[in-house]
């Protein structure tokens, strides 16, 4: 695959996922809005098109989190990450979760 | 209500339960054996009756963390507090949440 220029940034295999890292990771204002605009989207966002009030360098650690979570992928483009809701794993996983995440009042 | 011998412990009401504190509050490997006690039980579960391998001190500050959030609802009976789900409460607001979580392999 050496040349490929996209690559997934290691996160958990589906299997690897634990419900106490999800229900974390998602328990903060700034991680809950980037998962919503992740699912608004239905498809990968470059981490400057996420729409968030932090610096960088803290959008950079909320991603990590998500991502270690298992609650989204990032693939590295050259000098860009994009970021994608891993819907299908949560779903299948703690079916429901999410939905009714997304469906809270904000 | 003064011959009442039961009072519900303050809680938050249904519009002020907040999605992040909600997340936060199930985050926890001893909170949530909490609340899949209390989901199995379907009712509520005196103090001493939760099976967790926590001190009574730390159960008692998981407890408190899980009704602040308004998760659980807490009523005192003389010197026993009573605890329950607050099921209808979160299938309202967040349809799907409890299921999926109560779903995760453990």
């Amino acid at each position: 695959m050496g040349f490929m220029s996209t690559d997934l940034v290691a996160g958990p295999e589906r299997d690897e996922i634990r419900i106490e890292a999800v229900l974390h990771a998602l328990a903060d204002p700034v991680r809950l809005e980037v998962v919503r605009q992740l699912a608004r989207q239905d498809g990968e966002i470059a981490c400057g098109g996420l729409d968030v009030p932090v610096s960088k360098s803290t959008l950079t650690h909320h991603l990590r989190t998500l991502r270690e979570a298992g609650v989204t992928a990032t693939r590295q483009q050259g000098t860009i990450r994009l970021q994608s809701l891993r819907r299908n794993d949560l779903d299948e996983l703690f079916p429901g979760l999410l939905d009714g995440v997304l469906a809270a009042r904000h």
